[in-house]
């Protein structure tokens, strides 16, 4: 084992889950965050002991996306680690951020594992939580092997399974497959503002399964997709030229307009690797 | 028990289900079905006999929208029952056909159980799909007490729970909660079909419960939003306008504007009943 001890830098949900993952797997793990009770949390959770400067294998950088290039220089000026990642659910920024701060990008691979809960803070993190789901790792032109092969072991720690990715291709994939259904979920889940008690009183699975990922903190999400504008934007247009075009036609009682859109979704949803029948509401 | 003996006319999903939560409860159960292998396999599942013209205490029609008045009618010819509803996904349409066509509407309570699968069929029913779930029931002012008393007794048999609504307000309220959703889930499962299998890959558990009513029958459904088109019209261009707007918001780099919208999902996710945190996707 190449990680014997690793830091993580933002003790939320994500570096939480990280560290007690590591934890399980037996390694030393360090927490640092700006807020002292959350690192106390986490750390009364088993996650860890708080770092005073030691030296690790791995520093894992789990703050939100415009903050990871300023930890990573920050870490790197320490020497704090031989290698360095992150867990921002954004990529092409960080990186950029990283080479116009200077950072040493042999030492880097950026990281995104694609799991998450509606809630946050480190009270919420589960050393499960990656178990099985995809990380992306996002290593640039520069990166060193030993820095690979960290990053590799810490997402194989981690139960999840790595996926190697460009990291503007990452981005616009997150666009289609995540960032862009939040916001849309957050629009379905908008619409209800205006219904009445009875009509939510008939609210089935299915309501509930297409806005559940609605419920997460605005504040991450704001910050998530101001580091994914465009891309996001792109597919939030054309989903939502799909809607206006099913609604004219549902006023026209043009209904192969709208039975195109089903078939296509049918067909879009069978694209999803494990997607299977579940019970749903009618 | 006032219901002993009872005809489900339509051994579809629904229908069969409907059929094996009365056979559990020992009622006795005829079934009906213009596709006589769909009658052969819910026979088989023990969801009971053949009908061949027995009276009964109540019918229950569990065909699509557009065909449930004309399969009223003819049993109220037939004087099959002291009692007869329907279980179709809208009401008002279904309502004003039964009075065109004259049927009687004394002996008839439109009922809709909100629940549900993505697959279809006999052969998917199951005896505890309508366990907690609400169930409408849209007797119009011409409702006799007995077929009252009936058709909240089949809901109780199944482990439903009554939900007495006016027809139109039903069908805007499932327009909001259910319909409106599936073409938005059947949107974004749509805008996959220009991804890549990299991009797919990264999907996570936000993704498959956004997406997942999408793989529900288009015909089906096409047959639904045919019966309710300006209530879901109406929902669309609501989330269609949201999403327009996001997109151009993101595109100029106004985040408040996109991060009103998240709030204003947070606050409509909360007014559903019983919506809970659960792992989602990051």
């Amino acid at each position: 084992m190449d990680i014997g001890k690793a830091l993580v830098v933002g003790t939320g949900l994500i570096g939480t889950s990280v560290a007690l993952a590591l934890r399980e797997r037996g390694v030393a793990v360090y927490l640092a965050d700006v807020d002292a009770h959350a690192v106390r949390v986490a750390g009364e959770l088993g996650a860890g002991l708080r770092w005073s400067g030691q030296g690790v294998d791995l520093a894992v950088i789990a703050v939100p996306p415009h903050a990871v290039a300023a930890r990573l220089a920050e870490l790197q000026r320490r020497g704090a680690a031989r290698a360095y990642t992150d867990v921002a659910s954004v990529k092409a920024g960080p990186v950029a951020d990283a080479r116009r701060l200077g950072c040493d990008l042999v030492s880097y691979v950026p990281g995104h594992p694609l799991a998450g809960r509606e809630v946050s803070g480190p009270a919420a993190g589960r050393a499960d939580l990656f178990a099985g789901r995809p990380w992306a790792l996002c290593p640039g032109p520069e990166a060193g092997a030993d820095a690979l092969d960290l990053a590799r072991e810490l997402v194989s720690l981690c139960g999840a399974e790595a996926v190697t990715v460009d990291a503007g291709a990452h981005d616009s994939a997150v666009a289609l497959v995540s960032h862009a259904p939040h916001v849309v979920a957050s629009a379905v889940a908008a619409s209800l503002a205006g219904g009445d008690d009875t009509a939510l009183g008939l609210a089935g699975q299915g309501l509930r399964d297409v806005t559940r990922i609605a419920a997460g903190d605005p504040v991450l999400w704001r910050s998530i997709l101001a580091g994914n504008t465009l891309p996001v934007a792109g597919v939030l247009e054309r989903v939502a030229a799909d809607l206006t075009a099913a609604a004219a036609a549902l006023r026209s009682g043009d209904l192969d307009t709208v039975a195109d859109l089903l078939g296509r979704g049918v067909r879009g949803h069978g694209r999803i690797p494990g997607a299977r029948g579940r019970v749903l509401s009618g």
